[in-house]
């Protein structure tokens, strides 16, 4: 299946997904690399920091998020891009052992004025807990194809030709 | 040193960074983890996409921003703890090779009403490329701890005790 065309989607609709259990190793890993502070990396320096133990970098919860999202049934025709957030917000740290899931409801679906091939959905993905606590919500605007012209009536050759890029 | 209080951030600050080249392999395998689409993973299937060639996944870039930051002069006492943001973009693709450096820009800086010891800072964080061109722009509201009463001549016994949480 090629996805779902911006025609596909509307607003109100919902997508679920998998779950992802979060392991001590890989939540210090990640922090080594990309967020090396206590309260990521060691149990013992963590507990004295706002976060009383060791806590998952957000950037990581919001990269299992993305994980998460892509194996989803959201599948936009083209692929998840997104051309950013309106709003990130992580209202209670990951833990160790933590069991993610997502689920997205569309806020908004429009077509693009600039580019007459795609459009642009609005989606909230909240991620949530085992316990279903939320640990991140994401207002994301995402690029979505619309639905090819069926049998190109409105298209002649030399519009064709017009649109052709030179190439060198 | 112990890192910039509440009361040492100003509307105005700037603060640069270090700068991180991004090769071929990390974009593949950070995508390969959390973000497994064709413009992210192979430079042939990403051809033909929105991105016209290989692309960092954003989360990517927003991971090497924080990067950047934790190693920057921002250095916030208790360190870089993000509540979150108000804005997330990705005006341009990431391509392999680019060299990678933030900005970031004090927006505001308020006390906290509901935790006397702590506050927030807007700060937005522009991440560059090697031309200059914006990659990523956030603006995000970070927890920020207030510098300790000196003497502690405000606080008496009475108010400890009123303050002291049950314990079961």
């Amino acid at each position: 299946m090629t996805g779902r065309y911006l025609e596909d989607f509307a607003v109100g609709q919902t997508f679920g997904s998998g779950r992802l259990r979060l392991t001590t190793e890989r939540i210090k890993s990640f922090a080594g690399e990309f967020d090396p502070q206590p309260f990521h990396l060691d149990e013992e320096a963590a507990r004295d920091t706002i976060f009383g133990g060791l806590a998952a970098s957000g950037w990581y919860t919001a990269a299992i998020t993305m994980r998460l999202l892509v194996e989803s049934d959201l599948k936009p025709a083209g692929g998840i891009v997104g051309a950013g957030a309106d709003e990130l917000r992580w209202p209670r740290p990951v833990r160790p052992g933590d069991e993610l899931r997502t689920e997205s409801e569309v806020l908004e679906v429009r077509p693009s004025r600039s580019h007459p091939d795609q459009g642009l959905i609005k989606v909230r993905t909240t991620t949530l807990n085992q316990s279903d606590d939320a640990v991140q919500v994401i207002v994301a605007n995402l690029v979505v194809r619309r639905r090819p012209v069926q049998g190109g009536g409105e298209t002649d050759v030399s519009e064709l030709v017009d649109r052709a890029v030179p190439c060198g």
